[in-house]
């Protein structure tokens, strides 16, 4: 008898033994067994030699048990697979994404029982890589959620759903942008209301991004709730999106442009929910990365030695001294860029001793451009690198990335490298 | 003869000669003398000697230098009296208001000669505060700027309007409104375009500014450009307001409501440009206070001791260390008003030895609430106060005021004191 995905297989490649069980694959030259140890690992086809050791109760034909919802999450090989990667707690959480402390388990049964609206849209595959806080997100779980994705790209999965509270989602987002090149599209969601709230945006959020995980869209995004009515979530590029309020549901907002897309959510809930691929209702307004256009590579390092300051009327120059041996420095400056120039004398130690210091706005919306006024002109002469358009909290996770991976982490920082710089702002209303 | 206004005299009072040109008046019971080292008096009628040592050239009645533009700027007892104060360079200058240093000279002339369409609407008093950069603005020129709106106000002047670079406009006027009350509006203004490009918004700011200093609303604003259309300015509240580009002329907003009100330029332009008030062409939205309602007071003190720091992921610790013994930190936070649970009892440490620690959020708009979530409620605990919907520029402006007039400053980041905290944020789109 063949494993079914959901059966228990043992995996015999190269003299060595693994237990696992057979996860779904869309590939046709690979098989994806989940190990005990919780990894996934690919396996070519050809060269394995797979053995059945225990059915999965899923695959049993017997509905004699009476749960005909257990029939919804067999695993259907002509569904698309997403994979739903928790980073604090688990999306079967009646409370939140966010409080996190539920429990780690985390598997199909969870997702539909929290969620039962996805069922039947996508065969899907659980992990948890954190259980945190949001505000308790650190770079060295940015570094596990890109291994995870990896290796969920690796195993076969068509798209990725990242679980992940509000407060630092645009930071962990962006980060994945800079660390990732995906064939595939990797759609942050999460929740401003938990689902015991009758206004909660969980469903809805879920939903779509589990539709858009299916779409030909292969960028990072994040997928919240859009606007005030509540028929579409919003569709924003990883690294030009930003949490504006604290408490509304819509309170992601691309800067400086319109998002990259919608989910029309009624129209997409229908069309996706028997497996089909919604790209009709997911409208996206302007280019992005196709489905497989992009080779799957990841450069996960970074230079964690970097610091954001926001410069105000006042401050003290003391503020700027432990910034000294840093690796990299951002700047919140005012208007197009500036700081008070008795500042200058220290940002020009700064960036003698090595320190890449870049410069964006605190105003958020438009770019920085330091060749208008007298005090930008010294910036640039002190060393200071103009980040365009690029988000503060954006650039300093960029700075991290650069740091580590360019070997001129200053110039990188006024070009695009994943779609943080915008050539030039568009009109945003 | 009498002394006309612009006329050069002697004032003889309790034995002390001075001399000066005299200033136009709004009240019955006071002269205005502006003495020769810049500084204005106010003296009573009754109780002053005044002699004309030599008449005013614009109140010769002589035209036959061909020149009328003299004329516009004779004063007029018919007019409301207008203060135009600078903080950096002059209205006249033809580059920008920010750009400061083309001179100190700053009077009648010199503003009508940079923007002639304000002749007519209101006798103008100029005065220089300070010449600088908007980058280089520090806590000590607020408060000269304070004295000086306060002799402008005790001269008679029905109306301020302060000239200022937009990169720290936001800073100043929240400032000034938090060490001021005021009986006549004070209206801040400025150009985000300079004068010699066709798309400068300077007139239309700089008449907007006036018509309202003129109106009824004894309020602290920011008038600048509104929208995409040439048509208005918007009247903002001085501690609720947010450059939120960096070059649009339209760059300022109200965060969490509609501005105070709108000026519609061709009719207040109009109707304004005989002397008249305008009143009906400057639409107010909500509730201010009304000309007169005030008693004017200041209290100027600031401790300035206050720094603002931004959580963002990954930062180093070390970099809450230089905030050990400061009088006053502003913290914006994540979300809600979060920061990693790790530095919470760093923050204990720094409001057990006495410092204001007070939270905002990075999302700008909406209102903190710690006590919805466990990290939250560990700030609080560790001695955080809640600003509420406070923006974090202002609410560290408001702390250094806080910190040295009020017996319980971190009390009063709880509590609205010029506007800058909203019972319950307004829909804003």
């Amino acid at each position: 008898m063949q494993p079914q995905p959901g059966d228990r297989v043992r995996v015999e490649r190269a003299g060595v033994t693994n237990e696992g069980v057979l996860m779904p694959s869309t590939t046709d030259t690979h098989l994806v067994i989940k190990l005990d140890g919780g990894y996934n690992v690919g396996i070519d086809r050809k060269a394995a030699g797979v053995d059945l050791i225990e059915e999965s109760v899923h695959n049993v034909d017997d509905e004699s048990d009476g749960d005909s919802d257990i029939s919804e999450i067999a695993f259907e090989e002509d569904l698309p697979t997403v994979s739903l990667i928790s980073t604090g707690g688990t999306i079967a959480s009646t409370v939140d994404y966010r409080t996190g402390a539920v429990t780690a388990q985390f598997d199909a049964d969870d997702v539909l029982r929290a969620v039962p609206e996805l069922a039947g849209r996508a065969n899907y595959r659980g992990r948890v890589v954190a259980n945190i806080l949001s505000e308790n997100m650190e770079p060295a779980i940015w570094q596990d959620l890109v291994a995870a994705i990896q290796e969920e790209i690796e195993a076969g999965a068509d798209g990725i759903v990242v679980m992940h509270g509000t407060d630092t989602m645009q930071f962990t987002a962006a980060a994945v942008a800079f660390m990732l090149d995906t064939p595939v599209p990797i759609v942050f969601t999460g929740s401003q209301r938990s689902a015991d709230r009758p206004s909660s945006d969980n469903v809805m959020n879920a939903v779509s991004a589990v539709e858009t995980a299916k779409a030909d869209a292969a960028e990072v995004l994040v997928c919240m709730h859009a606007g005030a009515s509540d028929d579409r979530c919003a569709l924003h590029r990883a690294t030009r999106v930003r949490k504006n309020h604290t408490s509304r549901r819509d309170a992601f907002e691309t800067i400086g442009a319109a998002p990259l897309g919608y989910v029309e959510y009624e129209a997409a809930s229908e069309a996706g929910a028997g497996g089909d691929v919604v790209d009709d209702a997911i409208g996206f307004r302007r280019d992005y990365a196709a489905r497989g256009e992009t080779e799957h590579a990841a450069a996960p390092a970074l230079e964690t030695d970097v610091e954001r300051i926001t410069f105000t009327p006042g401050m003290d120059p003391a503020a700027w001294e432990y910034l000294e041996g840093k690796a990299g420095v951002v700047i919140s400056g005012t208007g197009l860029g500036h700081v008070h120039t008795k500042l200058i004398p220290q940002i020009a130690d700064l960036t003698d001793s090595g320190t890449v210091v870049a410069m964006t706005s605190q105003c958020l919306s438009g770019r920085v451009c330091d060749r208008v006024y007298d005090t930008g002109r010294d910036l640039l002469e002190a060393g200071v690198v103009e980040a365009g358009d690029t988000l503060p909290g954006t650039a300093t996770v960029k700075l991290m990335w650069a740091a580590a991976n360019r070997d001129d982490p200053a110039a990188a920082m006024s070009e695009s490298l994943a779609g943080e710089l915008t050539e030039q702002s568009q009109p945003w209303r």
